[in-house]
């Protein structure tokens, strides 16, 4: 058996971790949910959630909607951090599988770019649920963006 | 051009509309969210979010995992409204596209159950900003659901 | 419950429907397998195969890839129909839910496109197995497709 | 940056890659497109495909549905090969995304089993063209399978 191994990137932005987390901090709703950037590569970022009670679903797991957030955002940061200083990225779809219930002390979601293109980028992601210092897969994604060039990742609605 | 009738459900449960509300309530990442079910049927639900500024992204637009949460949500509901007294919904897995920015006074999704099997329920559901009265499709997704079978709804994790 | 109504489109092209008759004639995999267009308007396409031995697989229906390879064809084609003369389609991705057996005399696949977008272009299909006249939903698909512009359809690899 | 290794399993049939090999062998479809099982392991699935014109595209590339018809078959007999012996799986869906032309001397699909619960199974697989032995990778996918119980592979419609 043999998965291949991700693909090696150079960001060319220097500042690249700085810009990824300075946009993260810009997003109400990952405040709201009490996400954050928790490592940055080029090509690769990590985001961590911890888990309290508000992001959970009936069923006391953190909410599938939660997951898929987390998942999303760390695959966008993981393609933003390989744009150039003018351009930012726009989720164009994802797919996510829910693997195992989602529960512990906190979710980290893990997401590599797979294929950066001028116009489109791919990213696959994975979602584990940290228990004791343990890690069980929870989720698995796959997502397309869009480079828009000439639009800085500053614009406002 | 055809496109296919959704096919008619009967509710095995006769109150299928209040077992949906009911499981939403005890749903705290939709508290969090703001999100409510707007129109339950057998076989379809609606659930409405106000936008505000805490589930916007960088851009002031709606955080598309915020959109992917109340599309998953009312996929669910959709599923869970046909499903008898001692069972529950799990997600295992949806795919979104995103269409158009979601940003205005509201958004509205709406997912339908295209089939129900014993074992697996398959949705599709689609996301619309609302401005003004007007409505703009922003979101659309095909969702797959496991029916968990002498798992009530009210278990806790 | 309320679906939405496919978007109207007009084609760009003139003879839409030659054109796409024309690029489906020069694909071998088409003609390997046996399909055909059956119906083409603007931002729609119907993709028709006959049900005989070689497209099944070990259980007698029709092979799972075969279906989605007719689901993806009809789709990418309603994209291209709406395409201007110096454009061709590629398909980004696609995802594909299996809901029925696929056996009977022919399979159906009906793909409209909903949005039209100046670099990417969103389709729905679904693949119908058509028995004795009645027809039945086997699948139901949801694709991501980009416009390559400067690229006439006639490229050969 | 850390990519989950795929988690290690053990075949509960003795003779797995034999039924695996032989159920591959009666899918006509299979031998359609010239498509033959090139490696078998516990979990794992590689799918090797010459590339002739037959299987080309109007741009003389592979037509990306029979990309996707060896991705779903390779991850499909990775699922089978971790089913007791009264059992067969049945693909649910699966998305794929396109990432490069395909073409070259031959495509290699490997797909591995993600996570074998007792109902569903989630793989993931990537598609590779081979060209004077060097590799390319050009689609990846992820899938979702049921395990039918009660149902051995050799049934017929």
């Amino acid at each position: 058996m043999s998965v291949p191994a991700p693909p090696r990137f150079t960001a060319p932005v220097a500042d690249f971790a700085a810009r990824v987390r300075d946009s993260f901090a810009r997003q109400p709703a990952m405040h709201l949910i009490g996400a954050a950037v928790s490592a940055i590569e080029p090509g690769y970022c990590e985001v961590t959630l911890p888990v309290t009670e508000k992001v959970t679903q009936q069923h006391g797991f953190v909410h599938g909607g939660i997951t898929g957030m987390i998942a999303d955002s760390a695959a966008g940061y993981a393609a933003f951090s390989l744009m150039p200083a003018d351009a930012s990225p726009l989720t164009v779809e994802y797919k996510i599988n829910m693997l195992n219930p989602a529960h512990g002390d906190a979710l980290v979601a893990r997401a590599r770019v797979v294929k950066a293109g001028r116009t489109l980028v791919i990213t696959q992601g994975d979602v584990f649920a940290v228990r004791d210092g343990a890690e069980q897969l929870c989720a698995t994604m796959q997502q397309t963006l869009i480079v828009m060039r000439g639009v800085p990742d500053t614009r406002r609605a």
